[in-house]
Formats: C-alpha cells, structure tokens, sequence
C-alpha cells in the first residue's frame, strides 16, 4: 500500500503577504468581527492531519497564549538552538533537527504522514525544498504596509492550482492552492 | 449632483505578489492555459472607467508591446522625468506631474471620475495616499519567490473587504477588494 503523504500549510495573511506587523503583532488578525465565532475550516483542516510540523518562534508563540496547549496531535517543534522541550510540553511537543528530508522521514516513521506546516519560516523552509502539496491562506483584508512576509526566496519557482475560494463573513477570502506538479513520491 | 470620483486597480500577481519577475519578465502571467481567452472580466472591467492612469514605466511597456495602441479611453501618464508624450500617443495618453492630489483634480476637471490605476510605483503612490477604492486582485497561482512588488510601504494601515471571488480556468482566483472606510467625498 502506497500511503501518501502530504504536507499541507493553512494560515492566514494581510493582503499584502504578512503574516505579522513589524512589530511581530498579530492582532489585526482578529480586526474582523466575527459573532458566531466562525473557525473558517480549521477544525475540518486539523482533524483530516495527523502531525502538526513548526519552527520554534511558532511554537514559542503557542507556549506564550494565556490558554492551554491547543493541539491534540503531535507538535514536532523544528530547531537548532531549542534544548529541550519544557517539561510540562513533554508527550506533546518533540524536538527535531537537521536536513528537512531526514526529519520527514523520521516523522514518518513514527506514522505520520499528513502534516499541518505552520510558521514563517518553516514555511519557507520547506518551499524551498518544494515539500508543500496544498497552502490554504485566508487574507484579512487589510494592507499593513510593512511587517513578516509569509513568502521569501525560492531556488525554483513553484507552479500551484487554486482549487477553490470561499468569502467569509462577507470580508475574508479564503483561497486554497494545491500544488500541480505530478509528484513521484 | 455629487459625482461619484472612484479610483480602481485590476491587476494579476504571483501568490508571493510579484508583478514582474526578478528580471522584470510577466511571461509567467500567461503560464495557464486559456484555450477559449477568457480575459477574466477586464473588458466590462474597463468599460465602466472614463480614463486610465498610470506611470511612465507602464506606459513605455504598453508602447513596446507589438500590438496597435490598446485603449479605447484617455491615458494619463505621470511622470516627473518624461518631457513629452511621442506623437504617436498624441490625443491618446496625456503627460502628468504634480502632487497626485492636484492631478487628479485636473483629471476630474476633464470630467473623468472613475479611474483605472495601473502599473506598481503609481498604484503604491496612491495607496499611500489612501486613494485605492478597490483592487481586483488576480492571482497567477506561482511562487515565483523574488520580483518586482504590488505592494509597498504605508504611512497607515488600510482596511478593505473582499466582496467576491472567482476562479477562473479551474486554477486562478481573482479576489475583489473594496475600501471599507466611509469616504467623505
């Protein structure tokens, strides 16, 4: 059996490609009022994976909200510098590093094979290896005017199909592109 | 009356919002395939503006392109460095320069109101100014990844809403931006 593996992105950014203000902020994010508390697919996006896959300013980022840990699928947390896992992470959270394919194929081994990607860099990190299937990016209208660029330099360009296009809240555009390459893998 | 003065871009960017590549080539704008040319709304786009505006670079690309003179409406060409409009344009496009406020006071003096603003450096001027009242967005579904910008710096953030998405040729999605701040004009 051939299992397939996919690595997939959903995040949100401005019009103008950020997905963080200059000053690391995010709270235009939430500038759309949104009374039934609409999720735009994301629990759906979530349930269908079986790994999440993120660098450490993400995962730092997740640590820091005033909430409790939000995923309830393995969090293998990409870095170079990181040490260790906080120990009340631990069982949740994995600590990776090295070339992207070897820590691929380390998480799939272990059984994962539909990984949510999230964070800037790991984004790009992984673009730039060509390792991402399908991006959903939801764009908050709004043009920040400077900030954190979801995308960054590419060795080759990258060819995608956008699949389909929802509006939310009658504001908020959801586009999802699948990549059109035949893949051999 | 009030006359209703609006200024409206349609434009098409790469997924990374490039506009032009690295190299300043757009052949990647016409990567998919359109056996039936659907030109994805610009005709009724352009039939409901009374006059084009756009910066010199734009025009000197129109000018190069091996093709008769393509519109139909007054061309206002700002520029700061152009001395004169080459007589084959004459009657066709209009040299501007000046503050963008003063311009388009004399555009409207002519009794153009509703204005197609096209080619980066002046959409960015006008954005700036907060003198964008919608972009039609069209995304070429490509991560070129480095190029030439739609978007630049601003002195404040801008919020629009998305109003409507299409997908055209099962691959490219054109998102529809409106200003969503209540103008005084």
């Amino acid at each position: 059996m051939i299992i397939k593996k996919e690595n997939k992105v959903f995040i949100a950014t401005s019009i103008d490609g950020y997905i963080a203000d200059i000053n690391g902020g995010i709270d235009w994010l939430h500038s759309i009022p949104n009374p039934e508390n609409t999720d735009m697919g994301y629990n759906a996006f979530i349930e269908n994976l079986d790994a999440l896959v993120m660098g450490r300013t993400t995962f730092e980022t997740v640590c820091g909200f005033d909430m409790e840990w939000p995923y309830l699928k393995p969090v293998f947390v990409l870095s170079n510098t990181l040490e260790q896992i906080p120990e009340e992470y631990l069982g949740k959270a994995f600590l990776m590093n090295g070339p992207l394919n070897k820590i691929l194929d380390q998480i799939h081994q272990r059984g994962y094979f539909k990984l949510y990607i999230d964070g800037g860099t790991t984004i790009q990190h992984f673009l730039s290896e060509d390792l991402i299937d399908e991006m959903i990016i939801t764009i908050i209208p709004i043009l920040l005017g400077s900030g954190t660029s979801l995308f960054g330099e590419l060795p080759n360009r990258l060819e995608y199909k956008c699949v389909s296009s929802k509006i939310f809240l009658g504001s908020v555009v959801q586009n999802h592109f699948v990549r059109s390459k035949i893949k051999g893998q």
